[in-house]
């Protein structure tokens, strides 16, 4: 019998499985689940029929490079559509700093690649995605956390914690933002703070990785457009890379996503996209492209604002209707995610066993967090499930939630003295 | 100004672009350029008509999963249907020891990634595809060559090799082979060879990575389908790694490629992964599999061999008649190129100059060289170009070839005693 782990890397001995592809590998397990985990986009608003006529028009056969490998950089007419788009975000980029990728994970794993040495520090929100999580890691980052105020990075925590990792002879590679509808929280960056933590990172010589896939999709009762100008469109020194993707306005299934960095950084990244994976999908950014340029997506972007919205919207009265003040959260003002904060004794780890038993599944707060905690925090994604779904779900929850707080009181009466199960801020 | 040398990662600073891609680059500098550079599926024996059946029925809207994110490990039909196809190859793998990747140089990244360190020795042939050698670069291998025989690699060369880097202190992380119908040379290994590599392997405890992305396009007229047969098939021990594609046999825009390995490897490339692209391409893992499920494949590819056969026999002829005894080169008995050695004073690099002036393009052989060397050697690609173009461009490479052979010899005679640019062997 070989053994296989003396056959790993060090890296790879490391590496953990994501906490989100878990939670969603379980729908297959627990009948009738509703899961809240996976930020998956709703399906029943992908352009379907559009998709059809495109793909009929570009596997004519008449054009052979549909099909053939492509361009690393990707497909030419999506590369400069991309400049467009990004130019009506207020980013001003050349083709030649633009690259395609499959997907933003893809994107965030080159990013790994091209920055991080073993060891090197990657400053991140507390919380933060667990994408970017894995993609650091797996590059053997060290990976630090700054906390967050309600309108975004706390920007004395910030400092204090640059200050504090290079006076230890710590590299720091990046600092990785999620301004817009920040994946856990919901979070929006003011931008008033993205001024300054752009003056921060000149004064600190520090780059941004400015990882942007819900921008487009703020409610409009509580958000506007000009909320979501992206760090990068400010950015004179070009200390920022901009990550933005097609997955949650067009369809996750395509993989097209982008980076937008100066050419430097962006001939790098290509070169490491070379070796990652040659080109993405060929009739993936036909589809896409042909799918803009006809106009069809930027039509549909106000549905996919007022669906979501309407999400939310059904998700917080369920939650205000079944738990009262036993939960809270920061308003979402856009995207896919509700951060929910339960009384402090609910540990969201240990609630899990009892919302499957009730088949209703999230993702737990410890996911996000780089400082091991576990807490009484959890996501709520309120983007796929109907709004019935979403009322059900959060019945389910609610009652997961009671039992949870009975047990633990009761618990605690029973042990006079004993602490109920700790749980972080 | 921004130092961005002084941000890469040590990797990133190493990262070399791919030759191949270089090449592929010029297509659209040089006007009427005929391209034997690329390993280029043709685009007309693609199943234009059945993949846009086949796009019409998926992305009909009621299966919202299409263009959902999938599964990491790959669409589930697929799986099965993957275990199926290694079957017919003698490969007895279960879906737990199958994982799907976007494209086979996604397989080629993630293996390096899960067992190189920095430093790690890579055992491979001398040349060997440049796919490989960039991703096993990027993940700061130390990559060291094996020579090769007319039947595949030269055993006792490997296992001095081996010896001696081990006796250095150097940890060896795999062998990597082409053994059918190699990139760049064409070879096969014989079926003899393949059994004795296996048995070295178990003696001197070293995985074997095996890329096959050209099995099923042996020659009819110089081979057959058992000798083919992979090394993953006689691997009672679980240390063969065995990578393969649809590119070549469906179409390399669709990204679908495919590992099977022993599941504790499996589990920890799919780990690595979620942290690459999340998933391969919902729509394009679909085509693939409606595509083998409706028996297109299967139908299509005695003519694909018929076809690349006919390619072969129409290059082969033209350079005869071309060249005469200035070239040579091992008979392709399957798959996309021809390995030409021209006269030890054509310097390969050196040729390309005259090879643009011309109009025709090749990929040299320095490009699969890891010790650094130049040669006499070109990899001539003849999958894509039509019959017509493959003559021209033999006649373009003739002229450019007699052009440098004249220059050489009109400059060892103007120089007498100074000795021709030298070339490897």
């Amino acid at each position: 019998m070989i053994d296989y782990d003396g056959c790993f890397s060090s890296a790879a001995r490391t590496m953990q499985a994501s906490a989100i592809r878990k939670m969603g590998g379980l729908g297959g397990r627990v009948s009738d689940l509703i899961s809240f985990a996976p930020g998956f986009p709703a399906p029943e608003l992908f352009a379907w029929e559009e998709f059809r006529d495109v793909a009929q028009s570009v596997l004519s056969g008449s054009d052979p490079s549909v099909l053939q490998y492509g361009s690393t950089r990707g497909y030419g007419p999506l590369v400069e559509a991309l400049a467009q788009i990004l130019s009506e975000r207020g980013i001003a980029a050349t083709p030649e700093e633009i690259l395609v990728t499959t997907g933003s994970q893809q994107a965030l794993d080159l990013t790994a690649r091209v920055f991080i040495d073993p060891g090197s520090v990657v400053l991140v929100e507390l919380p933060t995605y667990t994408g970017g999580i894995t993609a650091f890691n797996n590059a053997q980052a060290t990976l630090v956390g700054v906390g967050q105020d309600s309108d975004g990075i706390d920007l004395e925590d910030l400092d204090r914690v640059t200050v504090r990792e290079r006076a230890a002879g710590r590299r720091i590679a990046f600092l990785y933002v999620v301004p817009n509808f920040q994946n856990p929280t919901g979070l929006l960056m003011s931008l008033e703070k993205r001024q300054r933590l752009l003056e921060w990172a000149a004064r600190r010589n520090v780059l941004i990785i400015e990882d942007d896939p819900y921008g487009a999709l703020y409610f409009d009762d509580v958000a506007a457009a000009g909320d979501t100008r992206p760090i990068k469109a400010d950015d004179r020194d070009g200390r920022v890379v901009y990550l933005s993707s097609f997955s949650k306005t067009v369809a996750p299934g395509f993989r097209v996503a982008w980076v937008a960095a100066p050419t430097a950084i962006t001939a790098k990244l290509e070169v490491a996209k070379q070796a990652a994976d040659l080109c993405t999908g060929g009739l993936d950014q036909r589809i896409v492209y042909e799918v803009w340029k006809r106009g069809v997506l930027t039509a549909r972007l106000p549905k996919l604002r007022s669906h979501y919205q309407e999400q939310r919207t059904v998700m917080t009265r369920a939650l205000r209707r079944e738990l009262g003040n036993l939960v809270s959260w920061p308003e979402p003002k856009g995207g896919f995610f509700l951060w929910a904060a339960f009384p402090e004794r609910v540990n969201t780890d240990a609630l899990l066993t009892r919302a499957l038993a009730r088949a209703v599944v999230y993702v737990a707060g410890s996911a996000f967090y780089v400082d091991g905690r576990s807490s009484n925090l959890a996501r709520l994604a309120f983007s796929a499930p109907s709004a019935a779904r979403i009322e059900e779900g959060v019945r389910r929850l609610a009652a997961a939630v009671r039992e949870e707080l009975d047990v633990s009181t009761s618990s605690v009466l029973a042990t006079p003295g004993a602490p109920g199960r700790p749980a972080s801020p």
